[in-house]
């Protein structure tokens, strides 16, 4: 897509806002809609258009592209107003794949593009996406994407995107609760959870959430971040995508529960790290 | 310990064995104990010297160190032989942390020092070593411990470097169910299983073993590596030692009875990351 | 409500058929309706009155019984048609609470009475009802319901009767597992499993399951029954009522995954008693 | 036995005391030892004769017996003291088979004969007593047992009586759990408790925990009983029992950590139907 490509985006929030700000910087012609009109103002204040309504936002896009919380909130807008068959529509919610699925079998021009980086990565345009449908949409749809993300990787067919997102989040969610079961025993043992975390940071047990997280948990910093709340709709997406395709993963569907304990706890707009917390108040300890 | 330290070692299998040749060409004085003979013949052919017994090995030494199963063998050498009150016990073998602190109420010079790092890590002096005991003891034993580990550290009082090797145990199961989840969803819903670990590699997911080993799980290549056996064993370690500290850890125990059905299900002398073939047994998907 | 009340049935197949062909001999004017043309036909030699569809069903209904597959369904017969706010809407499907929420907000004439006793309990019209709704509704709508069952009882507002069905499912589903742990404890052991639950039949552990099926468990008899695809259906339910009242219940989404591996294993037509052969494959038995 | 059988009962606790007061009572001769003295004043009140010590108990006895908190407690009494190959040894402790079964490799006339019933069950002699070990063992010891107990079984080989004991534990701990995730559902979603149960009560989930703890679960009356204490114990044992005859069980696995959690909590002094406690916690509801 050259400079100048019409393109209506549709979901101005945390994640969208700054996005949509960045494909506006890169030369693009931007209509947004919201249903806040704080987020409206913003994106004319960057240089784009706020319109009425989706339909007023779809007029005349070549590209549209959604960020919105859930599958409701896709289908509401992809269902129930009209789309040229020839407009490239890029979902980039984090959603079920069986929606990215039935969207695509009726607006066959479309990509589920979930991502992940958070509001850190759309603010630095420094997303990773996980894109699934057709080759030459992909192809098509690939610079639009590189103005806001880092990597853009082609996984699959329609879905495709959402199932790597899925699996992605029920990795972070264990890795997450494994950390945590870690500290609890750790500090349960009289053992400096530090020292014990340094050294299994070492080791075969390394990952990202323990270089980048494990002294903000063992001091109980729990500032999101990414919210328990959101993981807790991502767990939900990965169950479904799970049954889906008749498979059962006994581990997510305990960190499932996990994370549900720790929004019925109360911990919902905590990071996700307060997983901690859930873990800890399991053996009375907090 | 300068040079020509008088070292008993005891165990002197698959770890044990090139650990006590790089102690014998670091210029110490070993004297090895073994029920295998053939272990035996090994130490002498590497220039040590092979005891009749326990007792026999014990005779005269400055250090003792114990390379062994699991801790019914520990407490038959230690508990069954007079050791004298000021030789430097070093139990490197994985233990539950309870037995490493009951030996050091009757033997209070002791530090439990458990590895990671695999028989590769053995042969290339390149383990990384958990120690839990007396700070002086710990300094004492480090020039010994150096010339089999690269990364020693001190990290607790007595059965605190057995805690952290029953952390670290339990993450890496866990790492491997989850890495092993990721894998059958992304199959089974016809996601090209590398592509989509690229990206979970390139993200907040990120962890060593994904970097390691997804290719060889992708191929179903479960070449030990750490056998699912004394992961299995190493699993009920973990779950003693929380029981012994009154701690509850649900992931854990999920994760033991996983491993535990590796074994059962025939697969105990593969790689730890056959648990993999557990979760696709689970779906029926083999 | 007296003979000769005018009801629409929706939905009759393996359970909907029996239950109309009782109502007819009631004494009520039944107009069924199901996509099925030769249940259609069953209705007609019952003595009842086949609709060509549910809008023809529903025409002079005084009371509407939907009978259907599960929430869908459901909503499709329920939003699609014109209802007169004065007629009684009682459906009998197992759904989630919070559709039956949704019809009721719609038409608040309705009730929520989901059924166990499964076909044999249709048969014979010895159904338990769980029944969520307006006191006054539920009192219109018992002597229909005693037509077709046995137990009829009120326990709550609308969702009340699908959330109490949930419960059942989800003890109903954990109990069968607890059984298939003892029976493959106890033959991996060598004791004689009709012995053990014998003993454990006759204490505390004492349970219906166990009185009717401990038989044909250890004789690997699986014939539904119930079977265990529509058992997983029912667990989907059991973790949205959860989800939407925010609870976390962490025993019910493990068993939701044993059931989903039967389901994927390919028992899912088998009966839920078959969850024996998940665990016993769990462990390499089989 | 006939009466006036020379009977060594070691154990004089909750269990034990009214057990060997029962003996007495029947006419046998029966010495026994406690490391309490008032257990031993008890006994002796009771017309039974008080021992110096094990030794001196198990002078001249035709049948022992113990009743013992656990394994480490059996083996200390059986292993260090010696008895007489004619002897016959009945150890009504409640221990993991594994030792049963190395008591039977040492004096052969022994059976593993747990009892469950509880505190009333040991003062009404109405136990019920599962036996493993020989034949021509148990039925001599059949009349001794008829005093105590009421359903005596015999289950197969040594350490029979132990796995059924063990696989009686995990449903009763399990069936709890169930039952708890039932009511926190119930309440959570606004539907009366009691209702609730009672339907569930009348169906397939029917079981004697909801017949008898129902009522006193829902308000939250946990006076023991049998304590979370020594459930915790027994899932210890259950766990153990699967890892001797390599079986793996999930459900098992996670009933145990529940009731970890009680234990950690502060509640292993209640009844065990306190896990509903644990489960409530869990979503963040007490």
């Amino acid at each position: 897509m050259p400079k100048g490509t019409k393109i209506a985006f549709v979901g101005l929030g945390i994640m969208g806002s700054p996005m949509a700000g960045h494909l506006v910087a890169a030369g693009h012609d931007v209509t947004g809609f919201d249903l806040s009109s704080a987020a409206l103002d913003r994106l004319e204040a960057q240089g784009g258009t706020a319109a009425h309504s989706v339909r007023d936002a779809f007029r005349g896009a070549e590209v549209v592209i959604t960020m919105l919380p859930n599958h409701p909130q896709v289908e509401d807008v992809v269902f129930t107003n009209e789309l040229d068959p020839g407009v490239l529509l890029v979902d980039m919610s984090t959603i079920r794949p069986s929606t990215s699925i039935a969207i695509a079998q009726r607006h066959p021009r479309s990509l589920d593009a979930p991502v992940s980086g958070g509001e850190t990565g759309a603010k630095q345009a420094s997303l990773s996406i996980m894109v699934g449908g057709e080759e030459a949409d992909f192809a098509a749809a690939k610079p639009v994407l590189e103005v806001v993300g880092k990597t853009i990787v082609h996984v699959g067919p329609h879905g495709a995107g959402q199932v790597v997102k899925a699996a992605n989040q029920l990795m972070v969610g264990g890795i997450y609760a494994l950390v945590a079961e870690a500290i609890v025993l750790l500090e349960a043992s009289g053992v400096d959870p530090k020292a014990g975390l340094d050294v299994l940071a070492g080791g075969l047990a390394a990952n990202r959430i323990l270089d980048l997280k494990r002294e903000s948990m063992i001091a109980r910093e729990f500032t999101p971040g990414f919210r328990i709340d959101l993981h807790h709709k991502d767990m939900g997406i990965a169950l479904d995508a799970a049954r889906q395709v008749d498979v059962a993963l006994p581990v997510t569907g305990q960190i499932a529960q996990l994370i549900a304990a720790g929004r019925a706890q109360g911990y919902g707009s905590l990071d996700h790290s307060a997983l901690l917390k859930v873990i800890e108040n399991f053996s009375g300890r907090s």
